[in-house]
This record gives structure tokens, C-alpha cells and sequence, in this order.
């Protein structure tokens, strides 16, 4: 089983040392009388059928099975890690493989005897990647699908394309990708899909893929200038919120079909059972001033509201047809009156307060909100040369994200419409279960590999948090964490940054450290010697 | 020379498309017709001596050599470039090094014949690295000084230690660090030190290494409890403007001794002229609860300012005994009476316009202000569970590092006194001349060598274009050479972000970018091909 192989490797090489005045020194003692736990016991209570992670983890949001529970006797016996599906079986081990710090050759912890019954709070615990701003090699979407993994988000939202580049080669419509990739190095091909699929699924992640339509889609235009309206039109500004400009002719039945085509095509490449067609930001001058969507909608006699919703309802139809639950951004349900499953999951990004909404017209909710949740936010405006900052400042600290409510403004009776949201959360952490969802998001109109990891990781762990543990955790107990995740990603290759000078990790000078309170409060057992790394039992 | 051979390795491996519409496809024609540029030569016309290029980067600040003329004729004879100095060569192949561009094998510019006669705006053009908040190894130093060199930058200002860590091994102090760095492996040895300093010299810039003082100096009382008042006091806001508190008992002789011989020893270690003793943010409150100052004042019936004078007369003696030049923090100028020596540089960093009252008061000016050159800024507060942003919100975007301007403020007869900035200057534009300075500056509470090149490059190219050409550059035409700098510290091994989706970088698809005229305006003149990758002659 590979997942219990990656955490006997963890294990093996994280060597961090406690994040305290001295490091592990003052714990010596401790670990001369400690207890050895030689060995993990993997039990899986299943009914009828075994599914593997990835199964697991593409069920229908909240019908997946997370919850485990771990025990780690103070007496030395054996340590039982328990669950219902391998889904629980690999969040267990991720909360296992973070128990242990080092000293002098010692892997050890300090809170034996350890007992404990975690399930997520909300099933979707989401992170979404632009890949169409900037593009992003294969290694590093693996790389951050491991870091996800570590801090047990459930959901990649993978924003593939938009209108600056169509890096994504579907299967009957390459012509997008190679005419409209940045280059043709730049493209995930169908069987680079596969593989960060099959990579995502074995680390209990699902991935939920985008194609935004009918806005952000100028790039279409490269090869099917026929389909797009406003392609290029200046300034740019008139008819789009970023450049170029250029949306689907929704009026079109031609173009109605094509996208309907192409969402089904896409909707095979992905084992999901959802799947986003976008939505946002919708530029009606666009429409106003395209000649033939004017023709179009004189033809049918249709209002453009009227044509979106016959657009709507047939690429969702399309996508319905592959078993796919549709996704969209709050503005199809906010300031459109198109027809919508109930099923529909809404992904409220404009405002965090937006949620109530949403919630009203009783759709299922995704927090993904800018004014909690994008990373990108606070790194200065990118177009061109402009001295403002950026549309959504200020940068979104690891501290507000942590304090974001998913209920907040919403009645006792709307509470199960929220699946979570695309900030990471990371349950590193082991407390707590009531169901929920969110997501932390990057745009990527400046990021790239280059700064993948920097902008993301540690802060996005915090959300991770929320939408595990649930809201209202204590920032102060929660810092020490960040820290230790932090350590661990750096350590397995993922470059996190130091969200404070090192001193403060719990004053590892002589001088006491501001943080050592919150670290020295942590220590609740006693310690135990972990001897287990190569031999943990399997017992399935 | 290895000047020659990092820029002959330059030229061979960036391998940069041009950033237009088709990349390169456009030039093809023009590059079949292309006369071909077989050689360069290097001229250096010296009067008496000639200096290495460290030795010449580290003479006094203002009277280093760093013009050049460069002439590539349209004909496909040997490309001339002359200076007066080895540094000024150097300053020459780094322009020359990035006039190319490729395509489909070729190396080539467009700009035949090129004609420039090229020397510094302002001979401080620096960056500002804190090593004491978060650690960084030498090989980060050594990438970030090659960065700064493509862009020109004259100057590393070496904030090696602070109140949370010690990791400079002084020869004679070597307790400092031994019980003041974060671990034995985060130290700079004497001999890291040499290869730093060996490292930087060779590429044209200056080390100013900076011992703080009196604050910022806790970490100090780790090895020699007995000079620092304050230490681990609580609540540290009290007593420090960021944590730990403890300042250097500034009134006690044996104290004042104690910071000048290790001042000495720190001065011995470095080549260059100046050395910054620092002397921001002092503590008044810090002082008047130390039982040991308050006696110290009484027996020598000193007020705090008078002893502060004593004790920075008797600093800066010890450097100048070493021939270095002092320099300090804006409030030994402007908040404290000291004598200070009117050669003292004056790092103006609390608010841009406080140049003028340290203009007023005679004193050099390095710019370093916060609200334009704090890299660090916009990034959120790091205290621990502050839900705030950083002090110096917002994100200083390289927009606004491009205004700055030098002289705002200042009269006329002030000019001569501004010397630099720590804003980093780019200047693969090779314009103007008129001599001034500035720095870009890294705090790192919150940075690592995780995001050291993402936080710092491009961005920090904007400042050292505004210090080498001088201000008032326009920003649509100052963005492409980002682009152009920031593929090429990709390709050299600095992993510099996108400041825009690649669509931008004159639009790589078939969609006319916003950025293309910009771009397409800058084709000046012929295409010239270059195949003197290997055999630039050198005529020393």
C-alpha cells in the first residue's frame, strides 16, 4: 500500500525537531524512560465492497468516507489505526505520520497515550490552481497535490484554461490546445491528465475541473473565431474585467452545441462527479455590440438572459450526461435567471457575505471568497502600468483566512448547503467533527513555479484547518502547527516559507520566546519512542 | 577573465524567444539577411594602475569607475566595448550580454548598429539582505548577488544580525555566535564571509556589512549578559519595536568598549569603505527601567543623549581606525544629537521624505525608504495571532519602486548628497547618466530562501533601473525589460515570477496583446547575428 510506504517515509525523514526553547533537549529524559511502539495496525471495517482511496475519494461530495480513529497506548502494545474505507485509512496515517519529532537519533511524541476519533467537518476542502494565466508543469501540480494531501484537502479545483491560453489537449478538440496553448510544451496532454488524476486519487484528492464558460474564452478564438464574440475588441476594457476580451456567442446554437460537445468531451477525461462550467463575470456590452449574437437573439425572438438559459441548460445537460453534477460561480445564481439544478454546487467567490445569497435560493455552497480565500491578493496590480495594487488587497493573511466562518450569516436550517471552500485546510490537527466545505484559490496572473509553494504553503494550511476541524480554532494554538507543517513541507520538498522569524518557532535562543506558552502547553502525555518506521502491519 | 566567460555562458544559455506576438517567427526574414558580428572587443583605457573589478567596486562610494561605451557597428565588424576600468567592462558585457535574443538556433539582435555610451545615474544602486530573522545559506547570498549584477547593482547591505539571531562568527568573538546563531549550521564562518565577499567583488559590487546598535541586540546577552539592558523583557512592546527586547547598555564604558572592539573585528572582515553601525529604533523606556544605565548616568552625570554621543563617538572611531566610512539609520540624524561625521551615509528608511531634513543637515543620502522599497511590505503581520496586515501596507509593487524619485524634496544644491538607494536598479536599459543612489531592502521576518527569489525578483530590477538610469522612466516601456530580465534570471538559475500572465508578455497566442505596441517599438534598428559566443577577444 503505497500510502502506508509515503508515511513510513515521512516518518523516516521529516527529523523535525521540536519547535522549542532548546529544541528537544529538555524532552531527553522523557524519551531514556520512554515506551517503545513497535508496531501500527491498519484495520478496515468495510461493508459489501472495498473501494481503493481514489474510488473512495471521487464519490459524490459527501457520501465519501474520511473519519478514522487512532490509538497509540502509553504501555508500548501495539498502536490501532481504524476506519471505514482506506480514504479514513490514508487521513489517519497523515495525522499518525505528524505525531513524531526527533532528537539525537529518537523519533518520538509526547501526548502517548494518544486516542483519537476525527472526521472532517466538510467534505469539500478545496484548492484551485489557474493554469491558463501562467502555466504549471505536471511536477508542480503533483508537488502540490502531495502538500494538500498533508493537511487532507479533499478537492482540486483546477481552473485548466481561460481566455489568455487553452493549455488543455481534449480528446476531438486539439485544435484548442495547439492553437491556443503559449506553446506546444505547454499543454497537458490527455495522458498527463490521467496521470495527475490517478496521483490526486491515490492521495485522496479529487479533482473537479473547470472550463469557464461562456466568459473567458477569448482564446477560443485561435481556433474557432466563429464561435467567439468581442474577440480582441478594444479597449478591453469595455468588454471584459481583464484582457482580451472575447466570450462564447451563448446565442448561437452552433456555439451552443460546440461548448456542449466539448464540456462532454472534457467531462470523460475526469473520473469527478463534478465538474465546473464557470460562469463568472459575463460582459453583456459584449453581447450588445456583437452583430451576430444581436442577429441571433432577433431570430429566436430571446431576451440574452433568455439565451443563457438555454445555454446553460445544455451544457450543463451535456456534462449531467457523464455523470457530473455541475459546479458555477455565484453570478449564475446572483445576477443571472437561468436553470440550475438543485444539485448545483455555487462556488461564492465576490464576497464572503454573498453566501447568504446563495443560501436563500438554496443551492449547495462552496466558499471560495476573495475576501478570505485568494492568495493572489496584495502582490500589486498586473496590468501593466498601473501603480495601483492589486483588486482584492489586502493579501490575505494565514490569520484572516483561519478566522472565516462558513456559517456566518446563515439560518440554523441552511447549514448542510455548505460543502466548504477552496482554502486549504489542514488537519495536522486532530480535533473535532461537523460537516462542512471551502476552498483557498491562486489566480495566477503572477505566479508561476516559480512561486507556487511561496504563496501557497503554510498559509493556505489554515484553511485547511477551518474546513476540517471546523471554525473558531484559537490563532495562538494554531501558529505552532503552522510552524511544524511548515517544517514538515520543507523537509519533503515542498518550499513552504516561515511565517515568522525562527526565533519565534519557540525561541530557539537562550531568550524566551513569545511563542513558548503556546508551544509548552501543547505537551499533554507522555512520551513514546516510535521504533515502527519499516514494519507498520497491514492488516486489511 | 570570468567575467567574459559568464557572459560568453550568458549568451549561449538564455536562449530567450523575444516576448511578441510568434515569438521570433516575425524576425526570420530579417535574420536570413543578417550580417554576422564575429568578435567583441574589450578596450580598457587606464591611467597608472589597474584595479581588478573588486578591487574597483570597492573603492569609496562615488568615485568608482563604472561607465563604458559599447558600439556594435551594422556591418558585421568587430563590436567595440571600451571603459576606463575592469568594472566598467564589466558594467559593458552585462549590457551586451542581454541586447540577444533566439530563434530557431540563431542568436540575434535587432538593434544594429548600437551605439552607448553608458555610466551609473547614482553610484549606491544596493540591496538590503537581514540574515538574522531567518537564516540564509551561502549559496542564496551568492545567486542573489549574481541577480544583482545582471541588473547592475553596485552594493550588498548586509544586515547580518539581529536582536533574534547572531550567526556572524567574528574572529575573537566567537561566543556570539556559538551562543547566538539559530543552530551551528546557520553561522557565516570568517571564511564564508571571504568567499561572499570574493563573490560579490568579482561581480562588481560592494559588501557594507551592518552590526546594528544599540538596539536590535538582545541576542547578544546569550554570551554577555552583563551589556545588554532589557533583555527578555516583558511585555517586549514596552521595551522594542518587535520582539525580543534588549539593547546594548549604551552608557556603561565597558559596554561602549566592548561594542567598538567588536565593531573593529567585524571592520577587519571586509573589504569595502563604509560599514552601517545602524542605530535605528533605540528604546528609550528600555533604558530608564535598567538600574545599571540609570546608575551609569548618575556617576557620570551624563543624560542618555550625552552617553548615546559618547558611545557613537567611540563606535565609529573603531571602524574609521579601519578605514571604513560609517553609516546609519535615519534617527541618529533626525531623533538623536550625535556626532557623526559628515561623510556618515544615512540610510533614510521611516518615510521617503525625510530625505530632506537629513538633506538639510548635510548628510549623504542612501534612499531606503519604507513606503516605496520594503520588499517585505504587504505580506500580513507576522506577531503571532494578529488578524492585522504589516506595518507598511501595502505591497510596494515595482510600479511604484519605478517612480520613486531621487530628488523629491530636495533642492538643487542638495542633489549631490544622494548617493543611492536599496531598491535593486536594473539597468539592461542602457540610457542617460547622472549620479545619485538608492537601495531595495528584505526584511525576513517572514521570508526564507524558500521565497527569497520570488519576493525580491523581478520586482526589485525596478529600483536599480531608477538608480543606474536614473527616475522618470515610463513605465509601458519599462515593463517588457522586466519580462525580458526575469526570463532570463529563469533561465541563469534565479527563480524570478511572472509579473503578468505569459499572454502579456506581448501576447504569445494568436491575440493581439496589450502589451504588443510597447514591445514592437522598441525594434530600432537591423537584425545582427552573433556568433562570437566563444571567441570574444579581450584586448587588456
Amino acid at each position: 500500500m503505497s500510502a502506508v510506504s509515503r508515511t513510513t517515509s515521512h516518518i523516516r525523514n521529516d527529523k523535525l525537531e521540536r519547535l522549542v526553547v532548546g529544541r528537544g533537549s529538555s524532552d531527553s529524559s522523557k524519551i531514556q524512560h520512554a515506551m517503545v511502539l513497535e508496531s501500527l495496525e491498519l484495520s478496515l471495517s468495510h461493508g459489501s465492497n472495498v473501494r481503493s482511496i481514489a474510488e473512495e475519494a471521487s464519490q459524490a461530495i459527501g457520501t465519501r468516507s474520511e473519519g478514522y480513529t487512532l490509538l497509540v497506548p502509553a504501555d508500548g502494545s501495539s498502536a490501532l489505526l481504524s476506519a471505514n474505507s482506506t480514504l479514513g485509512l490514508l487521513r489517519g496515517l497523515t495525522t499518525f505520520e505528524q505525531l513524531w519529532y526527533e532528537w539525537s537519533g529518537d523519533t518520538y511524541t509526547l501526548e502517548a497515550p494518544i486516542s483519537i476519533a476525527d472526521s472532517p467537518a466538510y467534505p469539500y476542502r478545496g484548492f484551485m490552481l489557474d493554469t491558463a494565466r501562467n502555466f504549471f508543469p505536471v511536477a508542480d501540480i503533483k508537488r502540490t497535490l502531495d502538500a494538500m494531501s498533508w493537511v487532507k484537502m479533499s478537492e482540486l479545483h483546477w481552473h485548466v484554461v481561460d481566455s489568455q491560453s487553452f493549455p488543455l489537449e481534449v480528446p476531438g478538440f486539439t485544435e484548442l490546445a495547439s492553437k491556443g496553448a503559449y506553446s506546444s510544451s505547454m499543454v497537458y496532454t490527455a495522458s498527463d491528465v490521467q496521470d495527475i488524476v490517478a496521483y490526486a486519487g491515490a492521495r485522496g484528492i479529487d479533482v473537479m475541473v473547470e472550463i469557464d464558460t461562456p466568459g473567458h474564452t477569448a482564446i477560443i478564438s485561435a481556433s474557432h473565431p466563429e464561435y467567439v464574440a468581442c474577440a480582441q475588441a478594444s479597449p478591453w476594457a469595455d468588454f471584459a474585467n481583464e484582457p482580451p476580451a472575447g466570450q462564447l456567442r451563448l446565442a448561437s446554437s452552433a456555439t451552443t452545441n460546440f461548448t456542449a460537445s466539448l464540456l462532454g468531451a472534457v467531462a470523460k477525461m475526469f473520473p469527478s462527479r463534478v465538474m465546473s462550467t464557470g460562469g463568472d463575470e459575463l460582459n453583456t456590452n459584449c453581447y450588445m455590440q456583437d452583430a451576430e449574437t444581436q442577429a441571433e437573439l432577433n431570430a429566436t425572438g430571446r431576451t440574452l438572459e433568455q439565451a443563457l438559459d438555454v445555454f446553460t441548460r445544455t451544457t450543463h445537460a451535456a456534462i449531467e450526461q457523464e455523470g457530473k453534477t455541475p459546479a458555477v460561480w455565484e453570478e449564475m445564481v446572483l445576477d443571472h435567471n437561468v436553470t440550475l439544478s438543485n444539485e448545483t454546487l455555487v462556488l461564492v467567490w465576490i464576497s464572503s457575505a454573498n453566501a447568504a445569497a446563495v443560501a436563500a435560493k438554496n443551492f449547495r455552497i462552496v466558499h471560495s471568497p476573495s475576501d478570505y480565500f485568494y492568495l493572489d491578493c496584495g502582490a500589486g496590480e498586473w496590468i501593466g502600468d498601473d501603480v495601483a495594487n492589486s483588486w482584492c488587497d489586502p493579501f490575505k493573511t494565514w490569520q484572516k483566512s483561519y478566522t472565516f466562518d462558513p456559517l456566518a450569516n446563515l439560518t440554523e436550517d441552511q447549514t448542510h448547503l455548505v460543502l466548504g471552500g477552496t482554502f486549504i485546510h489542514a488537519s495536522y490537527s486532530c480535533t473535532s467533527a461537523h460537516p462542512l466545505s471551502g476552498q483557498q484559490l491562486l489566480w495566477t496572473e503572477q505566479s508561476s513555479p516559480a512561486n507556487l509553494d511561496s504563496i501557497v504553503w503554510p498559509r493556505a494550511a489554515s484553511s485547511a484547518e477551518v474546513f476540517w476541524s471546523g471554525p473558531g480554532g484559537n490563532l495562538s494554538t494554531a501558529l505552532p502547527r503552522l510552524h511544524d507543517i511548515a517544517f514538515r513541507m520543507r523537509q519533503r520538498g515542498v518550499n513552504a516559507i516561515p511565517l515568522q522569524p525562527l526565533w519565534c518557532h519557540c525561541g530557539l535562543g537562550s531568550v524566551i520566546s513569545i511563542r513558548r506558552a503556546a508551544c509548552e502547553s501543547e505537551i499533554l502525555g507522555h512520551a513514546m519512542l516510535l521504533f515502527c518506521l519499516l514494519s507498520c502491519s497491514v492488516l486489511l
